[in-house]
């Protein structure tokens, strides 16, 4: 029998493949009596680092499944026998949604007239279209397809940047970044944190944005150099939404609660209703490869992808 | 020569057709001393009713060309020597991307994400996907295809209803509008104001409407019965994105100003930085038909389609 930590009674999966059994383990102490035999872990949110320094080394452990997509938080404690993988997908939908409604939402002066509402005031003004702009997503992967799935009809052009070029679908290599983020008008972030990525967004990047863009981070808070792009807020050469943060929770009184041009959610873009049943299709699926011996998908090596 | 009467120069519009000549009338008074030959006038933003009941008895009046897409405002004023025309097309976009945008904005609770960040407070909170929606658009016209347009990758169904269905397109007519309201989640209002649309959404309507569906009213503030609208808001039954009330601009005090459940911008949906070059683009178009004795685009008719 292969033994399963799930954060959920296995019904909550829709059962688990013959031959597997399971512990239902919500992340804190004490650890399931289990603890020689578990092979698989489906990661609880919250787990603190010294748990995962322990979990990583129980004996028969084989296979570390999140949840989440971003994985940086749990790589550093995962030894080489045990397989890491993240929850690819899932979370598509959600953060994609996010992404392009506060394109929108900034756009279209949305927190102006919200303001206004609350205050009762009548405050027309007219904003900037969406059609017409330049998007750039770094980072394109499964949420950066999503992304530009839903921006097809928006009159809109998009460019593409991965670690690795693909040329085939049209996606360029990091390489090229230099070249494109100067004529964005709107650039996303969905790149994971790796030792490449953490603060690519410094002064430098910055500097390099046109006047007036539109920075989305829809990745994680390291991606961005918080006080680089605080500078450029408080000039207001710059706009920004971020529903991620360095550090995070922001904490009161951060400066960032008060950047001028800046649209602020609370790590929502993949929380919506139906998260866990969507992370948990992705997690049933990865366990049926698992039993039936198949090849594992979305496997996060060590440098974070 | 055919005397036109244009709001702005006419090199705005990138000049005017052969044959034509005109005079700059912003819509106040006095009018141009070409009373006696204006042939087309391209309607100013503003002009009062007593202004609209003079120009229309002008003696060689042919055509009031609209900048707007609703007419509902002029119509009472044009003789049936007269042709009136709007501007479909030109806010197609503008309009569109509002629709879209509110809706995103509403079910992943940005108002709510907005007030916290002026309090400083991190208040995370999982909201509603979009994704799984079925998304009503009651009036399907120019508007209503490019909203469609922009939803086409939102993983959302979209029923469409018109004044006269067409089965071909898959709209509806609007016989059918009580079989379908009960099912959809979010309901998109895009009809003129006709005798027929007035007060559409009345309290027979919005009972119709499933528990904690959107109301978009993208339209005419006429459109909907406000106090009806004001009761299923206090219940929380329904929730409403509005970018136009009954009255508007809404005054001081009025209780939609505080409603539960609603956002509120202030007539906005087609107000972006180049809402007059793509107007004009519309007009020039038509200018360049009457000059050529072609037949004329957007007719408004005196019931308002």
């Amino acid at each position: 029998m292969t033994r399963v930590w799930l954060p959920d009674p296995p019904e909550t999966l829709g059962g688990l493949p013959d031959g597997m059994v399971a512990d239902v383990w919500k992340g804190g102490e004490p650890l399931p009596q289990t603890r020689d035999e578990v092979e698989i872990i489906v990661l609880p949110f919250g787990v603190t680092p010294e748990t995962l320094a322990t979990i990583s080394r129980l004996p028969n452990l084989k296979l570390i499944q999140l949840t989440s997509a971003g994985a940086e938080r749990v790589i550093p404690y995962v030894p080489a026998s045990v397989t890491l993988c993240n929850a690819r997908g899932a979370h598509d939908a959600a953060t994609a949604e996010w992404t392009v409604g506060v394109i929108v939402a900034h756009l279209r002066s949305f927190p102006r007239f919200i303001e206004a509402q609350e205050q009762g005031r009548w405050d027309f003004a007219p904003s900037e279209s969406v059609a017409g702009k330049q998007v750039l997503i770094v980072g394109y992967g499964s949420i950066g397809g999503a992304v530009e799935r839903r921006l097809a009809g928006w009159e809109v052009t998009i460019e593409r940047v991965a670690r690795t070029g693909r040329p085939a679908e049209g996606v360029r290599g990091i390489e090229d970044l230099h070249a494109v983020l100067p004529h964005a008008d709107v650039v996303v972030l969905l790149v994971p944190v790796t030792g490449q990525t953490r603060h690519l967004v410094n002064a430098e990047f910055l500097a390099s944005m046109k006047d007036g863009a539109l920075l989305v981070n829809a990745a994680r808070g390291a991606i961005v150099d918080t006080d680089a792009l605080l500078k450029e807020l408080s000039t207001r050469r710059i706009r920004a939404a971020l529903d991620v943060t360095e550090p995070e929770p922001l904490p009161p009184g951060h400066p960032l609660w008060t950047a001028p041009g800046l649209l602020l959610t609370p790590h929502v873009g993949g929380a919506i209703t139906d998260t866990r049943e969507r992370a948990y299709a992705v997690v049933s699926a990865q366990l049926a490869r698992y039993a039936a011996g198949e090849p594992l998908q979305n496997v996060i090596g060590p440098r974070g992808y």
